[in-house]
């Protein structure tokens, strides 16, 4: 029975930290749950879209969290530039561009038309000359009224992958990643996407996969808001497709937990509950009990560690510490609340279950 | 412009109205609701299995609403014998039994195995010969782990079909309700099974709709607890096939709310929601409203009043008063709570919209 794994440098290439006194709560607990790169999204109010803003804001999480890497992105809108991409990769502030469709998901109402992408190709054009990453949230908005083929909550990210697929066509070498995958269909398109694809390096489509849709399906959210999110956990038949993705140790699916914090407050309300699971405490663990259960421990660094850090392209020198996580057998109890000992407290994913294994770091 | 409806006795054919202080609340507002005729479940904690209780609860909902007519059911259970089945239609004391499959709702803990009904056949044997209705709750419990084909929330009524037919094949006079239709294909199989009914009187296999599936699909729940209900409001195409049900003016699909009331506090948790909306206070009219939209207004009086009664087997004798239902034009608020002033609040479908119709009462 293995009993510890030397996991290397983690990332997780999806994380939300908000600002404020959430900020302050949850951005330490990346290093605690035993995240060593964090790519952070840029969906705050109103969004990140200039230099300043992104500069500023990695400074105060810099500060917060000293031994962690944080890598920047700017929020997809009218605001950006190709001028400002290429002034942002200069300066190093950014290492990607993130897209919400409009009104899909928590502060995505500056977001963009899925539908038509065109007005953004100037800045996907200085994107991929300049090597960033475009993260997409791949959800169409739903549409109901007089439409044959509605879109809704359950097939608004297949209805997506059109848009992906063009995307690449239209940007080759662009990287970009599908975030937080959700569907058996999702996955097919990225392992279609990328059927030819012989080294890691060629790699210009990847998919990001988190710790709870690992877990989660319909019935889980359905009178539970706590694990309610967007996209929202889909069919059984979907997260066995996850599962099997992500223990393939195929490199163009890698961690990003798609940690996203709401007070207890926001969860507990019965219309309007926030979309998003908070699982940055224990995001390893989490990841590492599934990995178990499909008996692919063997697969877990290169999900949480070397595919990541080799899309994203991390050199050891741009680290903010070269610490090693490893994993390590321990049983522990997730808490019921994540808490400043204030206002401030958050319900992390599965709280009160137990996990079986826990991270600590090595210096190198 | 039609601006009044004589829709004379109107029922609702699935009403919950709890006990204690709610139901004080909310038994007097099926009269309210534009509602005549009340089939009252039987899933109180414990459920309704005996003589004396269905007798004692009915004759605490008479007094507080001394002008509806309350037509009671038993909860099915190993404590039912074919004996007490008898006794009960003797005494007139029940027109039905109800069926949960254990765990699917609220209160359904004491239910039976959807995969097995044989127990339960001499009960049904009883029920036929005193025509008594079987009054199904559709839905298979949810399985997951190791199940090819998995069972959750979605298709949970869809497996529960074949049960259905199978009970239809095994007792050909027994009168069946499959309550609370949520699905496309539980329409075709109604349908189906009545293909080559000429009579309404020949009618044997029934489905009652809801007033809040007429209006609700998956994103309408997602993030909305209040709107959660089971079984949970399914997808697009599902709603249409509902509402041309529901207007369609064939007598095998009628009206039974399933309003279902939980306290506000049942309704704000981010873990554990009551499954179930209330809809009572203004179930006649939600349901005009849908059928104006689609331009059926001549056939709302056949699903709210005619269609329920016939299947019933309702007579004049029996009712608690012989005043008319007459729907008419009056813009109208749902208000945010109903309350009883004190510490009993719930929140009503549709809270804060606007409605086109209310309905008064004309004795005859």
């Amino acid at each position: 029975m293995v009993q510890e794994i030397d996991l290397g440098i983690t990332c997780d290439m999806h994380v939300h930290v908000r600002e404020g006194a959430m900020c302050e709560l949850v951005t330490p607990k990346i290093r605690d749950g035993g995240v060593s790169v964090a790519y952070i999204m840029p969906n705050l109010q109103p969004p990140i879209t200039t230099l300043d803003r992104v500069i500023e804001y990695k400074k105060t999480l810099q500060k917060l969290a000293p031994k962690t890497t944080f890598l920047m992105s700017f929020y997809l809108s009218k605001h950006l530039t190709p001028l400002l991409i290429h002034e942002a990769a200069k300066q190093k502030a950014i290492r990607g561009v993130k897209c919400y469709p409009a009104g899909v998901t928590t502060n995505s109402d500056a977001g963009v038309d899925p539908n038509d992408f065109s007005a953004f190709y100037p800045v996907f054009k200085a994107m991929e000359e300049e090597n960033l990453v475009l993260n997409l949230h791949g959800e169409k908005p739903s549409v109901y009224e007089g439409d044959e083929e509605a879109i809704h909550v359950l097939n608004a990210e297949e209805a997506f992958l059109p848009a992906l697929r063009k995307l690449h066509d239209d940007f080759p070498n662009l990287k970009i990643i599908l975030e937080h995958c959700t569907s058996e269909s999702a996955i097919k398109t990225i392992e279609d996407i990328n059927r030819d694809v012989k080294n890691a390096a060629d790699i210009r489509v990847a998919a990001t996969l988190t710790a709870h849709h690992l877990f989660l399906t319909i019935d889980d959210w359905a009178g539970n808001p706590v694990n309610f999110c967007k996209p929202v956990a889909k069919l059984p038949n979907d997260k066995k497709a996850l599962v099997k993705a992500a223990v393939s140790g195929k490199p163009y699916f890698f961690f990003g937990s798609d940690s996203a914090p709401h007070t207890v407050q926001n969860k507990t309300k019965y219309m309007g509950v926030c979309a998003g699971v908070y699982s940055q405490s224990f995001a390893i663990p989490y990841v590492a009990q599934v990995f178990e259960e499909q008996n692919a421990l063997q697969n877990l660094k290169g999900f949480v560690s070397d595919f990541g850090n080799s899309f994203y392209d991390i050199k050891d020198s741009e680290l903010a510490s070269l610490d090693r996580a490893i994993l390590y057998r321990t049983e522990q109890i997730v808490p019921q609340t994540i808490s400043d000992g204030k206002e401030t407290n958050v319900i992390p994913f599965k709280a009160g279950d137990k996990l079986d294994w826990s991270v600590r770091w090595e210096s190198r």
